[in-house]
């Protein structure tokens, strides 16, 4: 028979096990946190009516999307997961509870060029916050404290949740007449770094930004110093519009409210910089980065958004979230070795027989199961040195090896395969259990 | 704006959060269960390339495929998760260890025609065994343990593993010259309780199967009594097939080993009429009835199979593996008003604040949550009643309020929302957590 050779779609992650083992340990801290923090489980399907999950899209996202027909039934598959919350929300806006607070991790599909780091499949992890009709900024002081729990729960300390507010700067760019431009002004002004602010002011005067306007904002990028140092200096600007002033009244109260949900200083700072292009936040606006590792870019973003659902429901629907990109994170974490977790297999211990009647393996393998011990026995018929490779390779943690000595003699060799240690027990799982560090 | 009915596919499920909360339990056990007895976690992708996932696939299951391009690439999305799984293997053959006991738990797509309790994306929870070159048999007589632990876990007792062996009916084919016709007589013998053992030998006659063969299929299909018994009848059947005294052994050693792994004899049985139809098999089957409700049909099924992968490898991969159909099985349980849990939300408590200045009762949240409690804390600006209303809606089983009297006098009132009972405690979280029962 000719054979097909086994190949994985590039740009979708496909693991051995021992990653994955690794990859589900994040995932699972991810999720444990998501849970302590109260937010409810949501599972949507992956495969949506592309009329439904399309209401919205357009553009880039819309060539991305995995779209297809089965029969007459027009099908896409999720590219993020809040369209799909939008959906639910609004289909089942009489069945919740708000302000309505879900998380969900589940795979997302982007038909990109796959490259290095760039996932076709990959999980996102998210978290929202829904209010029906209104919802108080103090919920925004909350959500760093949940990324702050995740990353610590990851065994990061060096990390910075950067928050900025995007009605600050929607608000100059009203107050200096500019709204209009202000696409093309961010493309300018995030240049100052390369080109120096000489070459900035040149470029907007090109554009025809007048020179009272230009002078705001310089004095707005040229704002530097502490988080405290920069809400001063915003106030001194002196800037009269409605919108920037409610900008920067919540970024001054989420930015005194997060150290009230136990985020320590060091671990979130004002930045005035972050989430300029999104136009899909409306408020409060956030990126985290791992401060030996800028590079990687943000590995949890998100923001304040007005209305959810606005293309499925009259209902005013604003929320607040964020989303950890798991699969990209993942494979940077891995690519520059700072995954810190050390349970390496499923098996905290494994019995290999040495006899042919395995009825007392089994019956401890059974009984250190319902001690809650992760068991494996090996029962095929194997060489003991294949067996003890196969434990070896699989980096469980014990091994037992049990033949008719042991049995005879009540006694077991417990060997601590890290160590190579071996200890001399009665054959009594909870005896066994008990010596156990998992 | 015109807004868009905000509608999900037929055929997929998406459930409130109360039951999703039921669906995660389930899933979460079965999951434990199987790392319990060692297997190791896969995740491979849903989207895989339509050559390599279509390698065996045809007639039926290819018309329900759901297949597309995006730019040049042939897609499809995984309809089982066994495929893959003998992908991987052919792919990763020189890293695996093995036997290779791995488990996955993941979405499915199959493009049916939606029905009620039909779905077209579905869990699957699968474990498989898989040797190089061989396996022993004991694996067979392994996997009914975990099928008992899974069951028992979700709260049942009255169920029955079935087991059988593909090879005894084959054998019995080979031995009568039936090789060619047996999907013929397997579709009539399934009849007799419909039609009568008369009607069955004449249609047998009519399909030209000679009287002497007829015999020895009436007097295989006429085996009852206990399994022990029906092992004897087997033997006394004098069949001298190979085939057939191979299969025979193997069910007769599976169904003495299952007990050494701990199943009680009243959950396993030999049924020699389970898995007829399936020629996927080649060796032991299993199939998992709920006593009560056998209407719902198998819970488990599985068995043995010669050779995994041998579209993609010539490595000999013989098999055994159980699935189980999450959703489906999710939603009958749920119709059936069987799920016996108890944790009905994701919250073990929610803080109520009855003061504007949050500090205190953000820290006690803070400090619940360090202590492992899942803590929610009503931040939002609403009155008491529609605050406790909330509690009451998502089931949170523990209520704080707390205001300016609690704090000043550092005790609050623990409500008990079952109950309704009230305990005064210290403002404490240590000592708040020690009162939960979680």
């Amino acid at each position: 028979m000719n054979k097909i050779e086994p190949r994985t779609l590039a740009g979708t992650m496909e693991l051995l096990p021992s990653e994955q083992i690794l990859f589900n340990q994040i995932k699972e801290k991810i999720e444990k946190t998501y849970q302590k923090f109260g937010f409810l489980p949501l599972d949507t399907p992956i495969i949506e009516l592309s009329q439904v999950l399309l209401a919205k899209a357009g553009g880039e996202t819309e060539k991305q999307i995995y779209r297809f027909n089965k029969g007459d039934t027009d099908l896409s598959l999720r590219f993020d997961l809040t369209v799909p919350l939008s959906k639910y929300v609004a289909k089942n806006y009489g069945n919740l509870s708000f302000p309505f607070r879900r998380y969900q991790i589940g795979k997302v599909y982007r038909g990109e060029r796959p490259q290095k780091g760039r996932y076709r499949e990959f999980y996102q992890c998210d978290i929202d916050i829904i209010g029906d009709g209104e919802l108080d900024v103090i919920n925004d002081a909350e959500l760093p404290s949940v990324i702050y729990t995740i990353f610590r729960e990851l065994g990061f300390n060096d990390f910075t949740i950067c928050i900025n507010n995007r009605k600050i700067l929607n608000g100059l760019f009203e107050e200096i007449g500019q709204k209009e431009n202000s696409v093309e002004i961010l493309r300018i002004i995030d240049k100052i770094e390369k080109i120096g602010k000489e070459a900035v002011i040149e470029e907007l005067e090109k554009i025809g930004v007048l020179k009272q306007a230009i002078e705001k904002i310089i004095d707005f990028i040229e704002i530097t110093g502490t988080s405290k140092e920069k809400l001063e200096k915003l106030k001194e600007l002196k800037i009269e519009n409605e919108t920037f002033k409610q900008g920067l009244e919540e970024l001054e109260f989420v930015y005194e409210n997060i150290k009230l949900f136990g985020v320590p200083e060091e671990n979130y700072k004002i930045d005035l910089t972050i989430a300029r292009g999104l136009d899909y936040y409306t408020g409060t606006v956030y990126e985290t980065f791992l401060n030996d590792y800028r590079e990687i870019g943000s590995i949890c973003s998100g923001g304040r958004y007005e209305n959810l659902a606005e293309y499925y429901t009259n209902k005013k629907l604003p929320g607040v979230g964020v989303s950890i990109g798991l699969t990209r994170l993942f494979y940077k974490l891995n690519e520059l070795n700072l995954i810190k977790t050390t349970k390496k297999s499923i098996s905290n211990i494994i019995i290999i027989p040495m006899m042919e009647n395995l009825e007392e393996p089994i019956k401890l393998a059974t009984e250190l199961r319902n001690l809650g011990i992760n068991t494996e026995i090996y029962s095929n018929n194997k060489k003991l040195k294949a067996k003890m490779k196969y434990a070896d390779k699989l980096q469980i943690p014990y091994v037992i090896v049990i033949g008719e000595d042991e049995i005879n003699n009540n006694k077991i060799k417990l060997k601590d395969m890290e160590t190579g240690e071996e200890e001399e027990i009665e054959l009594d799982a909870k005896k066994i259990a008990s010596k156990l560090k998992i």
